[in-house]
């Protein structure tokens, strides 16, 4: 059956669902009860109802199809429960136990009795040993941890897929918190059918996902995997983050999802060539992949830096050159034309310092004069709320600059709870804003690394 | 005079105050207002009040002694203000506004007329050209940016000295937000008097200062201030952020603070020499300092990585390795004694991952076990309070460990706005805590770079 399903799941039968505070079947049931907007069935052999849902007493007694099944019962029994779900006609299953494959040899002959089910009925399976996924637009949640401690992501332009179901729910918490949204979030467990190969290929179709974040610790046949993210890329941008790149991170990886990557070659050179940008750490993983869904590619290497906060220019300048890029100095005829928009004690070269004296008609036409001169390649603005001339009345500008300039914009903060509160509005108008200097000339690189890969198609 | 005076300023006089909502006369006057605990006098030649306070006609006229001076206003009336400030006996002189050497010959006069001044009257000046500075343990605030917009934040170990008031006020603002606390901070201006080398002694001497954050651009007498480094880190870890380092950086720099730093010369190693760590961004500036004044020092590369989601783990490890840690396996009887305190599929050698299904007590059996084994120099917890087993109980444990241990220990966490209440709660208690997995390490990096500094010194 089709993978893509997943996007469009009507009904959830749940297996395995527990009254109990704290229990796995309990907590995986409150998930999928708080948002989901299509139908939860639940399946109990006792119980007549739980969390205020009838239960039927075993999964043949449903009387109708069902989309998902999510199977939350240990190794045997989940076994049991996946095969009567597929004779169910059952298009996707996710077992979120463990006790497979990663507990030994009886595990393993557990996964391959579950993937022969998965071959023979053609139900697709997500896991084992994995939370599920999380997909925003129905309102789908899978997954194990506390939904009072995290937050459940708005439907947005990122895939993430994750070998590590808890680093991935870390890092949705983190960034959605900062009004990040997603597309997709899928932990892919023991991956005894569905593997990161085929999640590229799904999110390449699905219209919603903009950029694809893989967190990897394995890779089960690369040269597929390749081939997929190549084609994938030449529409979407893809980050990937590799766990166990050093002798120790590969011993914990073997340890923790059961399987040795021999990285001897150079991972780096290899995906950029099939158009994957590499991330060195979760922050980089989702930042990058923001930016490439809410950015455009950068072109060249020539950067204009807008700034209010001389210091906050000086260091993303040196960050900037360090990476490559070329702060130059504006022609004497738009540094001119920039020195009659700005206050009298600010600088018109580059980076462009505002001071504190900015307003948001100053940051408008300053951007808009550089974007005009044909002079750089991208524009990093520094937009710095704390003081009064810039108010976030800016956005409407910032997000129309972003759709129809022809230069690419990347926007910098930084700022406590005031600041992230407009951070927040930023990203939910879908533009590409960053809160340090640093993660800003970041994102300025992966869209630059974007910009190189999609010339090859251009020439 | 003496420049510690700064700590216990128990008046302040402003000059220039204005009823006129957004002027620089009435910000400052509006913050210095908010939380200051001394007296406010203010001076205005015919305004009886402003903001409630009374004024009075003139300098002279003032009946009492004053601690400092503020004053806000432009360039040729703020000298004469400077010049009655200190015929007064004022203390410490801090003119806000520029309009100084930063402006051309003009201003370098007034400059060269206002250090006679200081000279010859004993009152010291920080500034011209500069936002003041922020003491919270007296509440004392003479920044420029909208006290709306921006917290104001509690007394603590960091000492910060900018030679850019914005970023410093946008890195404070952020980080108070997190619940980092300051000793104080400087925004040094134009530096006619009290410059960086002078802020380091008199924070090597100020008790509440355990560590010392430095934005430089210039650095005016590079033997000088290496001396006073030299001298202060024997006591306190110093870091220094320095802008201009790249050609374009120290263009930058020039049109910023008006002056270049040749830097031919490797400022790393000469830095390292004399006990300052570098900082590569604003971020790192404020964490290390914040490790450096929260943690013990690292003496040895073997750490100990504890988590409860294994991704986390296998990230920390390889980051750690590229940086030269060392995660080395745990031996055989330590692995044993974890073994049996973790989750039957948690992994007890290092990576140390105990699952999801970690508890309070787990942690800290986990945590006291690997401090007891004498196997490894420094522990990095990734303490994750996303599932149900951890709960913020576990602060106490933490604190009392970071106080205790034989081991330091540094915390990373990683989420979304629950997280992020419990980070506050951390650092208010002054446990060594970091929102990522690339800042903890970093934070021990700082820690360790102290660690080998010291060394020296017990040889």
């Amino acid at each position: 059956m089709n993978l893509d399903e997943l996007f469009n799941v009507n009904s959830v039968c749940l297996v395995g669902a527990s009254r109990e505070e704290g229990k796995v079947g309990n907590v995986v049931l409150k998930n999928l009860k708080k948002n989901f907007k299509g139908e939860i069935i639940l399946v109990h052999p006792v119980a007549d109802e739980i969390e205020g849902i009838r239960c039927h007493k075993s999964i043949d007694s449903i009387p109708h199809p069902v989309d998902l099944g999510v199977v939350s019962l240990p190794s045997v029994k989940a076994l049991e429960a996946v095969s009567e779900l597929a004779e169910k006609g059952c298009k996707i299953c996710i077992p979120v136990a463990g006790g497979f494959g990663e507990q030994g040899e009886e595990g393993k002959k557990l996964e391959e009795k579950m993937r022969e089910i998965s071959d023979r009925s053609g139900t697709r399976i997500i896991g084992p040993n994995c939370v599920g996924v999380i997909i925003p637009r129905i309102g789908l949640n899978t997954a194990l941890t506390s939904g009072d401690k995290s937050e459940f992501p708005s439907d947005g332009p990122i895939g993430f897929v994750s070998q590590s179901g808890a680093l991935g729910l870390l890092a949705m918490d983190e960034f959605t918190d900062s009004g990040i949204r997603f597309s997709s979030f899928v932990s892919l467990g023991n991956e005894i059918d569905v593997d990161e190969t085929e999640m590229v290929r799904a999110l390449e179709r699905d219209g919603q996902t903009k950029s694809i974040a893989l967190y990897l610790e394995k890779i089960s046949e690369i040269d597929e995997f390749l081939k997929a993210c190549r084609s994938a890329s030449e529409k979407k941008g893809i980050v990937v983050l590799k766990g166990g790149q050093t002798e120790s991170g590969n011993r914990a990886t073997s340890l923790h999802t059961g399987s040795l990557l021999k990285t001897s070659f150079s991972l780096r050179g290899i995906f950029r060539q099939n158009g994957i940008i590499q991330a060195s750490n979760e922050i980089e993983l989702i930042d990058f992949a923001w930016a490439l869904s809410s950015a455009k590619p950068v072109r060249g290497r020539k950067v204009a830096v807008v700034s209010s906060a001389g210091g906050v220019g000086v260091i993303a300048t040196d960050i900037l050159e360090m990476q490559g890029f070329k702060v130059n100095r504006t022609s004497d005829q738009l540094a001119g034309k920039i020195k009659s928009m700005i206050s009298q004690i600010g600088s018109p070269f580059n980076p462009i310092d505002m001071t504190a004296e900015a307003t948001n008609i100053q940051y408008e036409n300053v951007i808009r004069e550089i974007d005009k001169s044909g002079e750089f390649d991208s524009i990093l603005a520094f937009v710095l709320f704390q003081t009064f001339g810039v108010t976030e009345d800016i956005i409407d500008f910032l997000d129309r600059f972003n759709r129809t300039s022809s230069v690419p914009i990347v926007v910098g903060m930084i700022g406590g709870q005031y600041s992230r509160e407009i951070f927040r509005k930023m990203t939910q108008r879908g533009i590409p804003v960053f809160p340090s200097i640093h993660r800003a000339v970041g994102a300025l690189s992966a869209l630059y690394e974007r910009g190189e890969f999609l010339r090859r198609f251009e020439r």
